[in-house]
Order: C-alpha cells, then sequence, then structure tokens
C-alpha cells in the first residue's frame, strides 16, 4: 500500500510526497500538527496540512532567515525568534559565536515538543545554554519588549491562522521599539509567484516603519513555487552591504557570502513589485 | 468532475495540476505530446508525461536560457537553438537587434506543430524572417556545422529519450567546433536537488571542452525542486563579466541585469558540486 500526502498550495496545484510512516499526529489548541516521514524528502513537519519543513531542504530556508540578518549585524549578541517550532533557526542562531542570548517565543508548545521528539536533527540546538524557550503568544512577547535585541527573526507559518497577525504594520511598529537602536528585523513572507500582494504589502510597511527595508529570496523545493522571500527592516546596517564579511562562516549547507549578494538581486518580477 | 494532470518528479514526488481542458495528445515518433489547459499555470506542453513549459511559468526558463549568453557575446548575429520546440527561445532570441539569423533545429516537427496551434504567445516568433527552422536531429546538425554561430544554445528535454545525447562530452566538442572563435554554448542541465551529478557531470565537460565553463540558476515553479541550472562553456567572453552591461534591455519579466550577476552566485551545495 502507498500513501501519500498531498499539500493543495492552491486550489488548484499540489504537491505530493510518497510517505512511509505518520509518527505524530494531534490537534493542539491552535492547529493540525504532524509528522511523517516522506520518501523523497525525509521526515517532514506539516501544519494544518502545510509542509513547514522536510528534513532533507529545511536547511535553505533556516540558514537564509538566520544568517543573511545575523552577517548583517556586526555583532547579534541578543536574538529573538518568534515562532520557529522548530528549532532550525535557532539552530542556526546559535552558530554565531558572539551570541549571548537567543529568546524563542513560540505560541503552539506541541510543536515543539513533537519536534523535540521526532526531529532531533532540526531542534536539538534548543537544549542550547543561550537558548531561552518561552511557549507564547509572540506578539504579546514584542509589544512588552523595549531597546532590548540586536536581531529579531519573525519565522511564521502562513499567514492565516496563528501566524496571521506576524504580517501587519503595527506589529512591525512593536519589532521596531524592541529592537535596540542599530537593530534589524527580519520575516519570511512567501512566494512571489503565489503571494505577490502580500509582499509589496509587507515590504512597504516595513519602508514606512525601518529606514532600510530590503527583500531578499531563497529556492524551497517543498514550499509553493519553489521560491520563498524574506523581507528585512533595518535601523542602522544595510544587508546589501553587511558590514561582518570578513567574519569566518559557520558550517553551512547553502549559505556563504556569494549567496548572502546574491539573493539580493531581484528578478524584474519582484523589482517591480516593491517599486516605489 | 475535475481532471488533475499528475508528473511523478520522481518515484516519490509528484506535481499535480487541476486540468480544464486536453487540445492535444498525440504520439510522434519520438515521444507522447500533450498540450493541456491547467488552471493555475495556464496551457501546458507535455512531452512523456514531463511537463516542458506552461504559459505562466515558462518567461523564466526562456529567458535566462538566452539573455544570458546573448547578452555575454558583444555581437550575436548568428544564433543555434537545439530543441526548443515550443519556440519561447526563439522568441527571446529575436529581442537582439543585432541578430541575423536564428536557425532552429528541433527533432520532432510534430512538437512544432502543435506549437503554433496551441500555444501561440510561445511560438509566434518562430514566423520571424530570421528564423529558419530545420526538423532535423540536433547533434547531426551540430557536426555538420563548423566556425558557423556566436551562440549556440541547447534546450533540450531531460536526459532521457531524444535528450540523451545532448548531455555528453562528445556532443560539447562538436558544438565547441560549430562556434566561431569566441562563441559560447548553453545548455540547460535540470535540477540541483534531483540531478546534482548530471550538473557535475557536464561541468566538468565542459569544463574540459571550454576555457571557460559558468553554471548559472534560475527558479522555475513546475520544474522538479523548483530551481533550474543552465550550463555555459565559452571560448572567450566570461559570462561573469558580461562586455554587453550597457546594452539597451528588452522588454523582460525576469530577466535584468541584477539577475545576470545574481544568478552566477551559487550556493554552497551547488558550489561544492563544481569544486575541483
Amino acid at each position: 500500500m502507498d500513501l501519500w500526502f498531498t499539500e493543495f498550495q492552491t486550489k488548484n496545484v499540489g504537491i505530493t510526497l510518497k510517505t512511509t510512516r505518520t509518527l505524530y499526529h494531534e490537534q493542539s489548541e491552535f492547529q493540525d500538527i504532524a509528522i511523517i516521514d516522506t520518501v523523497e524528502f525525509g521526515r517532514m513537519l506539516a501544519l494544518d496540512g502545510l509542509v513547514q519543513t522536510t528534513v532533507r531542504d529545511e536547511y535553505i530556508y533556516h540558514e537564509m532567515i538566520a544568517h543573511v540578518p545575523l552577517f548583517t549585524h556586526p555583532a547579534p549578541r541578543r536574538v529573538l525568534v518568534v515562532g520557529g517550532g522548530d528549532g532550525g533557526t535557532i539552530r542556526e542562531v546559535v552558530k554565531h559565536p558572539v551570541l549571548e542570548e537567543a529568546v524563542m517565543v513560540e505560541i503552539d508548545g506541541k510543536v515543539v515538543e513533537a519536534c523535540r521528539q521526532f526531529l532531533p536533527e532540526t531542534s536539538s540546538s534548543l537544549s542550547d545554554p543561550r537558548v531561552v524557550l518561552k511557549i507564547d503568544d509572540g506578539i504579546r512577547h514584542v509589544k512588552e519588549s523595549e531597546t532590548c535585541y540586536d536581531v529579531i527573526i519573525i519565522d511564521s507559518s502562513e499567514p492565516i491562522g496563528p501566524g496571521a497577525g506576524l504580517f501587519t504594520r503595527d506589529f512591525y511598529q512593536s519589532v521596531y521599539r524592541a529592537l535596540k537602536d542599530d537593530g534589524l528585523m527580519v520575516a519570511q513572507t512567501e512566494s512571489p509567484f503565489f503571494n505577490a500582494d502580500l509582499i509589496r504589502d509587507v515590504y512597504r510597511s516595513m519602508r514606512d516603519v525601518f529606514p532600510i527595508a530590503r527583500v531578499y529570496m531563497a529556492p524551497v523545493p517543498t514550499y509553493p513555487g519553489g521560491l520563498w522571500t524574506f523581507t528585512i527592516g533595518s535601523k542602522k546596517y544595510d544587508p546589501v552591504a553587511p558590514p561582518r564579511v570578513d567574519a569566518p562562516l559557520p558550517a553551512t549547507r547553502y549559505y556563504n557570502r556569494e549567496v548572502h549578494a546574491g539573493s539580493f538581486m531581484l528578478p524584474k518580477l519582484v523589482a517591480d513589485l516593491l517599486a516605489p
């Protein structure tokens, strides 16, 4: 018998993955959580039926959401990750020796529990002594923080369900206040093929709130359209001309200096979205 | 009733597209040819069940396989396209005013006929007066050409079936001889996630045959993994430092100067493949 997991990325296009085992399947207070072994992409976390992370391709997303902002800031000592319950972003954040504290605020404790049990490659750095894990509402945590963080990473799920409030201009204003005077933020901002309006709106909001706003891209095979965007809002440092170009690189599989630069070189269809 | 087209990109992962109509479905001497209307990606050409081109995303592939080499050569007057039966590559080639003749050699006349009838947005430039269309074996045509072309574009299907002979070192040696003394070639070279060995082998072969070999990348949502590679072999001009940086750009939707540069900035997983 073959069991196939199919995510309908829109009403009219799906990705289908051959599976071998369902290791975990529970409804939390917030969402449907499943951890399933797929043949092609290894073990996968799906929330409400949407692929969040697979062992085979998660490194691209996690390296790019973490190292691009962290190599833009000259000394990212205090970092906040909002969301990111699988732990993959934290795993990349703790690779920076200058880091003193990484706070992770994930709203759904059951996601963290499931990933700790079944996705050790992704979640193991959650037990790093510099990591403070809070199961809480990231929006509230950010609102209650002031001039605290060097870098804030919004590693959210889709802009529906628990992630929706993380894509608003009000939230970016809270993030601005929670950052130190030379801080910067990054958010995952979906697919240029399927979410062009969202990318334009987020970019405009960040440009209103921060003196510097930039969009960069990376491929993620298991995400809709295979291509993903990230948007940076920064008070001082421009990610296109990062100060730490000479810093030693941690062990990575996707991120390097060339990709840092190249990921901001946007094709016309994305550049046009961001035109004034 | 819903009809879904599913391509199994490997044995264990598929893309599935909701369809509305099958406009054409025939077995040619070489392959199974289908033209199908999909809801998400518009009209699609599939060969042997594999997506070749959809109206919604074909421009990325066609612009990148054509304009990167054509803006690398200072005066691409004579251009050969091997394969490319849908006409999309030729559509981009004829946008260069310096072009005098574009020869297209496609092995399967039925593909050209079907695309002329059902994919006019892609195929219409096949009737440009500078285009010479030959229904013939591209390998033989290249073998019989000597010091003829400024740029040769290998717009092949997968390295199975009729396209297999286009991925060999012998073929690249024939291409070398068919190029003028400052000519260059490009070939589509599949996915870094699913065809890493092929990319490494093609790159090594081209590096043996040409003084300059380079790999670049572009996203294609309907291709396996969503990310595609192209490999250039060049006798004189380096695509990373193209001579025509000041030439006016034709109307494009993906290609621009930034993307030309950025597409050669390879992530570690691809750069490592190409290390000596």
